[in-house]
């Protein structure tokens, strides 16, 4: 915890509103690379018809309230406004993919489980999606690899292989843990984990993540439980 | 589905490697706007220790051929790819918040309802965290409206109200549809829906933002089931 409460206070978090019109971001950059400004994270949060809130957070900011003023300074600028980031608001995540029947228990241990680290003070937050097929879940598994804050995956299914197994070899390269249900297919093999339990294997996700639990994945790779 | 589809041909996804520096994303950005190119999507998918890879959704753009090229011309940029769209592979964003239990419950319903769903071409993803606290709750609920590909929200709880409700106003006043659990506070009579059972409020979530659905929640607002 302490690491990341940190790492958070270093972090300015922006809304900023614009025409949406191209070019915004660029003129945006500008100015923050004018202060030596680190983008940890950015994305479009908002686009109507005239306008477009783009969201930031920076690290290494030397001077805050003058990045501010910068910015609200610039003539395509409507609105700047301080905001709580997303890796304190939501936190790390774990994805779960697979299908419905499965997912669904997956999420149910793992929300518990989140629960209660989040009520001592943590972020873990459990995001899935239900889907079928080799290339739909190849897709998904390497997206997870790009997706902002996710550091786990659980595969929840009852045949997975070929190129779902490539993909999950990939994102462990990138640093995401995973872990698989016990089923037939290749990526049992390819995971860091195997679970049984769909329940239990939400649990598990969660400890593998959670800076307070004792669970430590490196000392399980391989296993089956 | 025919709309989306449309948009997805349009859209050009892209994976940009450079080094982990100030003014990449000035850089970046100066070529895409000579394109004349929205930037619909952006975000920092990796960052380690020498290098960052930025990934961008763009719209409108006449020649992605030469964008491709003209963005690997640069000094900085290692790798450009192309990539599915997170919209193409994770579609539209459910988000359930609340307390462990009842989200677990709303999960079990959205994921299922999902599923079928999917499995016709759709692409619908449920993300959770679960939560206590007003203050906790009410900044959740508040940061949905700036997540990407976020279109529905349930809250999931046994007492919401106070600060919450407010934010619940708010995100509807942005397009958000709300649904909320039956349960004391002032979020019921704040929420577009309010559904008894966590399983049938899960599976409603997901018929009022499917494409494919004959739900339309304008008939049912203020509604309690």
């Amino acid at each position: 915890m302490k690491e990341s409460t940190e790492r958070d206070d270093r972090l300015l978090a922006l809304m900023v509103r614009t025409p949406d019109e191209p070019g915004m971001l660029h003129a945006l950059t500008r100015v923050i690379l004018e202060h030596r400004a680190n983008i940890t994270y950015v994305d479009i949060a908002e686009r109507r018809e005239d306008s477009s809130t783009i969201y930031f957070e920076l690290e290494d900011v030397a001077a805050p309230d003058v990045l501010i003023g910068d910015l609200g300074a610039l003539p395509i600028v409507r609105v700047v406004e301080r905001a709580p980031s997303f890796a304190k608001v939501y936190g790390k995540r774990i994805i779960v993919i697979g299908g419905g029947a499965q997912v669904g228990q997956v999420v149910v241990g793992a929300v518990a489980e989140a629960d209660r680290h989040n009520i001592r003070g943590e972020r873990i937050s459990v995001d899935t999606i239900p889907l079928v097929g080799e290339e739909n879940l190849a897709r998904a598994v390497r997206a997870v690899a790009r997706l902002p804050r996710a550091v786990a995956l659980v595969l929840a299914g009852a045949l997975m292989g070929g190129d779902v197994a490539r993909a999950v070899r990939e994102i462990r390269g990138k640093g995401i843990i995973v872990l698989s249900l016990n089923m037939p297919g290749s990526v049992p093999d390819a995971a860091d984990l195997v679970v049984s339990d769909p329940v239990q294997a939400g649990v598990m996700a969660v400890m593998a993540v959670s800076e307070s639990a004792r669970f430590d994945i490196r000392r399980h790779r391989g296993r089956r439980y």
